[in-house]
């Protein structure tokens, strides 16, 4: 019940013990290029200019692959923050040379619109980068109402969503709000065993790449690489790089065929509805979110602060003993003091079948009675 | 029967579909922890000194992660040439600045202790790389007798082993012989799918890290990310900066575990054996190999020319209707007129159960006769 791993279903596992096949096969071809073209629905992009990619590695790899493609050194971004990961990917554009700004909220809380206006008023921005859901924070960014603001007063500016957190739990409309890259990771609410990296680029970010001044920093993470890989991979013709994760890729093709056999939007709106079960919960238990406003909260997640300041290493193995496992902090400023809720992907959408909330949320109650806390 | 991915023993698949872990579980830390144990003992290292790392990538980051972290921009790098894979660590060496001269064998040889010795008398290298077996021409380099060659001639050159087709098949006496860099990849000899880059590093290449006067030129491949990590899960502790891989590093441990449940002395003994076995028979069917030598013919596959010019792609269907698939040509001057046949792991050392070398074998007999070609 972390946020991310998260749990996989069956026909997932299942697909991560596929015996051996050749990378370059018509038959991985194929499911490989069938996961890329399901991967634009579940972006919810029709543009053919959009790009797809898949790639060996982590989330991280992300951050690399935008840094180092789509900005140059030399470049300015603005990279709103609102927990730990802003504070990782302003690293990654440093060490590609590119200057990044953060604009940085407090704990729990997101810049608002005004700041953001503010900020792109002064600077002339390459880039903007949007933690869609800070996992650190379980904080959720406006990623529409940033858009249509980047839109409207610096049109010019590419916009990056991180959704490690986010990607097909929260909603993202690739094209109707204008998103230029939103990266995710195989083990959040997609559903897969940790160990891929996923992109989406809008033509305008294709674009920017192929206008670079320079080459990219990086040799792994250059699309240069990449982008004749997923294009043939797309077009169902073999061709090679770096030897793709084939067990991952299975397990994504089934984990992608699983989401996209309803509509998105009933997705997101599972999620919504696990979201606000837990946070009611949580709230009825007395304890406090570290989203300071009801809006900030994100839905795949709660970050959830200790009941008196008690050390969450107090709290956490007691939750564990009875077979359960949360996320410990993740914010330095206060790591010791809270916890986190993972409620994506099955667990959100089969709470039904699984009762993977009602289990967490019986354990949370009685480890807390443990500890001696009562909600009153 | 390719030359990786290769073929899974039950074992490391059932590990693939291990349900969902914490990666920061102490149950995790415990699997991890052991396999940068076990890794030391793979490659034959007892310095403490001696660093493993795992990410979640593919071969190829290993190139990143030697280009950005043990050489820097402006630093000359000696590039020993046997095939398509030294062509490509070139273009990474220079990615990253690095200046990268290769020494070039023709196709199916490789550069003479001689002529080695002679570039490194010409100039002085911060590095010397080596292709243990290109898995483009099956050709494997004497990485010993390089090894003498360069303490003897150049001591401070750093020798860095592409061992993607060779750790775990190919006998490599890390600290013995002096190895700087080894690197590899899950899915070949080390029996475990796709998805995971494998590093280990000396105690002198982790000084020469230290000693850079530049920091590392990509994030995701970056030590200064990595080291801290390896250390903490070595260490049983928990520590994070990306996601690793769970499923992977269970498979991995699972094949680990196996690999090493016999001297390595009679795992490289029996790759020798199937090596040998396969060879004749290539050999008794009037076949030519790559290597232009029986001494450079690699153990863990075989790269063979197709009789009298015939394009490859008539003779691997025929292959591949009888349930048998050999990969393709990839040395680019030659790709259409040779096929590989990898024999590493389980297909090499349990021959006398699984049969896969004998099928192989009988199949390639059929195939050669269905398309009109006999030996005499």
């Amino acid at each position: 019940m972390i946020p991310g791993p998260i749990e996989f279903s069956d026909k997932v596992l299942e697909a991560m013990a596929h015996p051996t096949m050749s990378h370059v096969s018509p038959a991985f071809i194929s499911v490989f290029g069938e996961c890329l073209e399901m991967l634009r629905k579940v972006f919810l992009t029709k543009d053919p200019a959009s790009q797809p990619f898949v790639l060996s590695g982590s989330g991280t790899l992300g951050w690399d692959l935008v840094a180092c493609n789509l900005v140059e050194r030399g470049d300015d971004v603005l990279v709103l923050h609102t927990g730990y990961f802003a504070d990782s990917f302003t690293e990654c554009f440093e060490c590609y040379g590119v200057n990044a700004t953060q604009l940085k909220a407090p704990i729990g809380g997101r810049p608002s619109l005004e700041e953001i206006e503010a900020a792109l008023k002064e600077k002339k921005y390459k880039m903007i980068t949007i933690t869609h859901t800070d996992t650190s924070t379980g904080v959720l960014s406006d990623v529409k109402g940033v858009c249509e603001l980047v839109r409207r007063v610096s049109p010019e500016t590419l916009i990056c969503v991180d959704g490690v957190c986010s990607v097909a739990c929260e909603e993202i409309q690739f094209d109707e709000w204008g998103v230029d890259v939103a990266l995710t990771a195989s083990q959040k609410a997609i559903g897969v065993p940790s160990g891929l990296c996923i992109l989406m680029v809008s033509g305008r970010g294709i674009k920017a790449y192929e206008n670079r001044k320079n080459p990219p920093g990086s040799y792994f993470a250059s699309f240069k690489r990449w982008l004749p890989i997923m294009q043939a991979y797309e077009g169902k013709q073999p061709k090679y790089f770096a030897t793709p994760a084939v067990q991952l890729i299975y397990a994504l093709n089934a984990s992608l065929k699983e989401i996209l056999s309803r509509p998105m939007s009933d997705r997101f709106a599972d999620h919504i509805k696990a979201s606000d079960y837990v946070k009611a919960a949580i709230t009825q238990l007395g304890l406090k979110q570290l989203a300071l406003k009801p809006e900030y909260a994100a839905h795949g997640m709660t970050a959830v602060y200790t009941p008196n300041d008690m050390p969450v290493s107090e709290l956490l193995p007691k939750i564990g003993a009875r077979g359960v496992v949360f996320a410990g902090g993740l914010h330095k400023e206060i790591a010791t003091k809270y916890f986190r809720i993972g409620h994506m992907g099955v667990t959100a959408t089969d709470n039904d079948k699984r009762g993977d909330l009602d289990r967490a949320l019986k354990v949370l109650k009685e480890a807390l009675a443990e500890v001696g806390y009562s909600p009153n």
